[in-house]
């Protein structure tokens, strides 16, 4: 590594030979490579972008110069070349570095992303920030083509057009959002890339004419405005320059030296421009290369074989949802399936190849994803949208607007709920409760286990109004096999009925209650342990029930307090007057930072243990 | 009303002699121009849209197909085509019509709308839906060329390009949202409409061609394809042909033949078409022509003078908003101002007169909006966005992932927060702070009258983070001039100190709380009265001193229960054993229809004798 070896604070590359540049580039990726393999991460995305990064590094100056990443997840070499090469060590760890760009974590990272398509809003508002102050620092935004499937690139863009200073948008172009790109913009970046001999042949000289020092840019620009009509038949990206924008390109995105020559010579225009990068996904590994949905975000891997270190031991929540609903397919062919670029990640990618006509994948458009749903269920069809809890958050409205006030047959597959770990705070799935169940006409349930998960699915096929159903990332809870009551409307389920003290978990919150009741019986305390299951609408009946039997209520739920399960029970105790006691784990008022789920669960008090605490509180204090 | 009575039900248009359709829009002109001059309403969006609405129920057969309007407000000829007419006298009251498509009034209403850019997602559901039933019928969207600078409406377009069937677009193209309208493809319409001489030659040639029956279609469609590039020289819309989607147009919005012509056309392609149609907003009535923004939406007005009936009295909060921000960004250069297409309505008009480079209308387009905002403040402004409670629903990932995680100084002056009357269930600003309640860093306040709207406006910008100010449409409370105690974060404001009962008002309904408090003292009751005025966060020692010194706490807001102000209150108390009672006035699991924003607060039981009501069971029951 001699050559990242001189790079240790931002601005450092710029000392680099240029005849060192692809070397440096191959250190990079090796780097990256040891790392992920070791720790886990996002790979495929972030070996695309090395010398599109090094291009970047190389054209501006940090921290003057403003540079915003689309998603954030691609930003390693970023976060290499800007001083946290050591923190490498700790990426994406309880206390550690983060995954993605974080304004607390270096100067350099101006803006913090997570969710898609944030990019070129933010970067405009840098850009007339700076017009407005009069400075002239560079602002330069990197999106991929898959965020800009999301409406408010669009919106961001339509503004962009009338900017009459300089910015930059890298479009980041593998062909591929997580999975495959499609819709409409696809097809037609796909047509710009593929051009045909023509204007193969006129891009070349194109580019000829740029790259003439100085004068290469307005001759090219010249040119392409001699004629409006002939405009149409050299210049590629003509969508982009109806809307105001200039564009450039296709340039190759592993090819250092013309990726600076287009942005120094971008940087020069008081005009928005957009370099259109054609860049590989998973360049320069093998597997990657070929597997790059496999390779978007991994857990530890053997860089020579690609095969990651753990076994997956038992099925995910995902895998149970996967399997039930080709199940229920079969038997309701009024189900259909949404996903917002996500077919793999939300498990529906059997059921699109079982049932390719009933399978719909919309893009990176969750917004879209809902209200498409609610014209389909408007139309007598049953849509499950699938897609991970954090993102859902970019539909609220039309949840309420479309499919709520409506009281259309949806069903909501929300994956990750609750703590997902190492993606930190943009993604943790801590709000849905909050800001599903103030909403009339949701039906919101939380299964427990494996089996309630099944069980919640066929409730919902059968239900006629919008359902969400909650499930935590990762293994699905094999406990409690026995306990099967049957769905009932509102109803909570009553696990084990004890004295003093009532403990009600939510979904996956189940297991550490589980832990805490059988801790508590060892010493000879037999709590009631009762199963949520429906937070919308809430079991009154249970509730009350509960609160005339015992001292103390303990509720537990991976949620934000504000507006989530337990805030409701309280209330409900206070408003009938009920005297019974209330303990509410939840996470109080914050964001949560990345770190391990078990890490999370213990650090924010939601663990079996906290749960013990809680009820022994109130046993003790009832026996002085 | 000769021909007009001949329509008494949907379809019954097509009995109707051609040599009379505009004998009949005129009619329709004049009976919407009574109805809504009379009972107030939308009206130059309605009269843009007469003739284009008549075309579409002559060649589509209800209920079988499918018509979508986008926002839903101009669907007035719809209703009336459709057996509503005898309704226009009851339109936007109480229990009457709603002034927006509804399923539930009429089975040629097929989906609700209300917020912008909604219908070509719900409109590709019903072509999905069709398709995969193995219907027939048609699909058709209306959408205006405000609308269509939402992002949803661009994720639905770069999906509708892959449909391999039918289903139409109708570019209703008046150049306006409510306010004129900004942007990209705004430019890019108007480049369409505008042309060349040599455009409009060829489009004078394709509209022969196309007029030529059954084969014109095919026969343009042939030339147009002869050849890609020549293609780009005679045909507009190639920004919505590169999206996969057909454009035919512009066609004159007024001229019925030709619309009949064109959408007959239309119907028979395999294709989803776009149908661009050039009207004029507030056609056939002069003043509406001229200013239409001031004729969106009226309140009753004399139709020769075109002048209101009812003078504005006093001024409301968007007027103390639009003045006190006019004070604060003389001082406070860093103040910038941001509306989604709606200047005039959220009363930023004057600060973009006095800043405009400071002032920026993003067009529809929330999302953007609060990222936008986001990117400005990271670079150390501190923007101001202005937008109606309800519609702000849409940018509720923004807030969060973009603006909050980042704890970002942005102000949100959340105008027609609460109950807002005759639009109904999609504009009822009754979530706000359930949706924001929820979410960490966030600070809302609701000042209880004018004077403390100034206050919590100056707060807000010596504030260095997000501060949701949220207050209702309608006159600004003049009331409680004297109480004016200094805003100290999060704290409340005792008004009145009393006993037994204290009684807490959020924002508007201070309004109503007075009214009862001084009921109640006439009656010999010195009840406590307290402003909440910080909502998020909450002032627990107030609520801990409050419970303390009363046997009751009754609070009373104009949102939904679940995630609101009392909710928290009551699980306060719960949850720190404290025995005082409590009763939360506030919206219960439901969606709110039209009426008076009066008849509407006294049917939720929000009124100040609901609170009087609430308050006597209390000392009742004390004196037992």
């Amino acid at each position: 590594m001699a050559l990242l070896d001189k790079i240790v604070n931002a601005n450092d590359i710029k000392q680099i030979d240029p005849s060192d540049y692809n070397k440096l580039a191959e250190e990079i990726r090796e780097f990256l490579l040891q790392k992920i393999s070791r720790n886990g991460g996002h790979l495929a995305s972030n070996l695309g972008v090395v010398e599109l990064t090094m291009a970047l590094h190389l054209c501006l100056h940090f921290p003057k110069d403003k540079l915003i990443w689309d998603v954030g997840h691609q930003a390693y070499t970023h976060k290499l070349l800007t001083g946290r090469r050591k923190d490498f060590d700790t990426l994406r760890q309880f206390g550690g570095m983060s995954g993605f760009p974080k304004r607390n974590e270096s100067d350099t990272d101006v803006f913090n992303t997570g969710h898609s398509s944030t990019s070129l809003s933010a970067a405009y508002g840098f850009a007339r920030a700076r017009d407005l102050k009069g400075t002239d620092e560079t602002v330069a935004a990197v999106i991929g083509d898959g965020a800009l499937s999301g409406g408010m690139a669009y919106e961001a863009l339509n503004n962009i057009g009338q900017l009459k200073s300089n910015m930059i948008i890298i479009l980041n172009d593998n062909k591929m959002s997580i999975s495959e790109n499609v819709g409409g913009m696809s097809k037609y970046l796909n047509k710009i890339r593929v051009g045909d001999k023509y204007n193969e042949f006129k891009g070349d000289v194109e580019q000829a004419i740029l790259s003439i020092p100085k004068i290469g840019y307005p001759l090219a620009k010249t040119v392409k405005r001699s004629k409006d009509s002939i405009k149409h038949l050299m210049v590629p990206g003509m969508l982009f320059e109806d809307m105001g924008i200039t564009y450039v390109g296709p340039v190759y995105g592993h090819d250092i030296g013309l990726l600076v020559d287009t942005i120094e010579q971008a940087k020069t225009r008081k005009r928005p421009i957009l370099i259109h990068v054609v860049s590989k996904k998973g360049k320069g590994y093998r597997y990657a290369e070929r597997y790059p949905e496999r390779f978007h975000g991994v857990e530890p891997f053997d860089i020579s074989t690609g095969k990651a270190l753990k076994k997956k031991e038992v099925a995910t929540y995902t895998d149970v949802f996967s399997k039930k609903l080709l199940t229920l397919a079969k038997e309701h062919e009024e189900l259909v399936a949404v996903t917002a670029a996500m077919p793999d990640g939300t498990g529906l990618s059997e059921f699109a190849k079982t049932y390719p006509q009933r399978f719909f994948d919309v893009g990176i458009a969750e917004e879209h994803a809902v209200t498409f749903a609610a014209g389909m269920a408007a139309s007598g069809l049953h849509p499950v949208v699938a897609v991970y809890s954090s993102f859902f958050q970019r539909a609220y409205d039309q949840i309420l607007h479309d499919v709520c006030i409506q009281n259309l047959p949806v069903i909501f597959a929300l994956d990750r709920s609750g703590l997902v770990g190492a993606d930190g705070e943009t993604h943790q799935g801590i709000f849905d409760i909050s800001f599903l169940n103030h909403i009339p006409n949701m039906t919101i349930i939380a299964p427990k286990n494996r089996y309630e998960m099944s069980r919640a699915m066929e409730f919902a096929v059968d239900y006629k109004g919008p359902v969400a159903i909650k499930y935590a990332r990762g293994s699905a809870y094999y406990g409690l096999k026995d306990k099967q009551e049957p769905f009932e409307y509102g109803r909570s389920e009553l696990i084990y009925s004890g004295k003093k003290v009532a403990i009600i978990a939510v979904g996956k919150m189940m297991e550490e209650a589980v832990k805490a009741y059988e801790s508590l019986k060892e010493q000879g305390i037999e709590a009631t342990l009762v199963n949520a299951r429906f937070i919308k609408p809430l079991d009154e009946d249970m509730i009350n029930y509960l609160a005339k039997r015992h001292d103390a209520i303990v509720t537990v739920e991976d949620n934000i307090y504000q507006g989530g399960y337990g805030q409701m029970v309280s209330a409900f105790l206070r408003r009938n007057n009920l005297k019974c006691k209330i303990t509410n784990l939840a996470i109080e008022d914050q964001f949560v930072k990345h770190g391990s789920v078990e890490e999370l669960t213990h650090m924010l008090g939601l663990d079996a243990p906290a749960i013990e605490r809680a009820a022994l509180s109130y046993i003790k204090k009832a026996k002085h």
